[in-house]
């Protein structure tokens, strides 16, 4: 872990993968992972731990499916939102967002269950900055 | 828990109080914490955590006393820091910052063992947002 400053533009620069998250730094046994996306991610679950979103830029939307049904959050930049575990979801970005997440390490980008992998989705615990 | 988006800047709007931080959200048993901060903090340190550290506006310096000597990271808008747990630190910010921090809820804003408090640090676990 580096003990040094690091600057989200710079590791943002860093990578153009999408769907497939940089591990930022770690608090205790926490990732801070950075992730550029677009387009479609898929239905998938946590069953486990809840999953923090912050928007840095452009506009994520989040489908949810609740007990009460399916709705949508729209998060533009500077918001937040945290999906509670054990709720399917499925994130979104017609236009491309720029993301902040926290979750514990090892957390699998693609949950504990999920629907059919397609190949523009990363299934990763997150991959170092730089690589 | 809020299950709708919150917005980094109306969060940062309900308040005033400087050292005071608010809790925008939990992801487990961890918080997602907003403050504002000018001029100095106090030296603490958190036996038992890791502390991490987004700026989100302004420049926060941190100094940090490590087996190596004394030295201060410098965080400007969209720099991030993780103090690692047992380094004794002291945040400051001659001009000002907002910040954004994640760490384990029930964290003290002043650490396990700090220096005395004075009345411009608010010794808190966090308070939830709009209070």
């Amino acid at each position: 872990m580096s003990n040094e400053p690091l600057f989200l533009d710079k590791a943002l620069a860093s990578f153009d993968a999408l769907w497939s998250p940089r591990v930022l730094t770690r608090v205790n046994d926490y990732d801070v992972r950075v992730a550029k996306v677009r387009g479609e991610h898929i239905w998938h679950v946590h069953d486990d731990t809840d999953e923090f979103f912050l928007v840095l830029d452009g506009e994520l939307r989040i489908s949810l499916r609740e007990p009460a049904g399916e709705r949508t959050v729209v998060l533009p930049r500077g918001a937040v939102f945290t999906v509670p575990r054990g709720t399917e979801h499925k994130p979104y970005a017609p236009s491309g967002a720029e993301l902040l997440l926290f979750e514990p390490s090892g957390t699998l980008s693609v949950g504990d269950r999920h629907e059919e992998i397609p190949g523009h989705v990363d299934a990763t615990t997150g991959h170092p900055l730089g690589s």
